[in-house]
């Protein structure tokens, strides 16, 4: 399976996420987003919008590119060494 | 009118299409999306999905986060500035 930019930018958030020891309804709360749709976003369920990225990269202290980045080198290291992404989401 | 992200991003995307030299149309067509609803991301009319950003980006030949962090960057230097993005845009 190749991991989408969805799923990976899902795993830089919840990785930026757990960096800060923050739950998911502490992410949801600062972002201004509903706790379940945090939840999606992480297992790359949803496909967020341009508001969604730069509310929770604002939360999550980066800019929004900054906070893409993650997640395109989330892709490239996963793409790198085969792991099958969803596997690891969920 | 403080220029939001999704303003400054399409502002952005019209840029870099102009510097190609690009019509809407081939735009659109090289990013396996809808004419007009480039033109609606171009003017901020639309949020535009990370799948959106990513086609975009792609067909622009700039990753993801490159072109949302030009979008960053017009949206900075016009708060600076002080300009209406939506006189601009339009």
């Amino acid at each position: 399976m190749t991991p989408t930019l969805v799923e990976s930018f899902g795993i830089a958030v919840r990785r930026q996420r757990d960096a800060l020891g923050w739950s998911q309804e502490l992410l949801a709360e600062r972002a201004d987003l509903n706790r379940s749709y945090v939840g999606e976003v992480e297992r790359g369920r949803v496909i967020p919008s341009l508001v969604t990225i730069e509310k929770l990269a604002q939360a999550l202290g980066l800019s929004p590119h900054a906070l893409l980045q993650l997640g395109e080198q989330v892709g490239q290291s996963r793409r790198a060494h085969g792991i099958n992404l969803a596997a690891i989401a969920c």
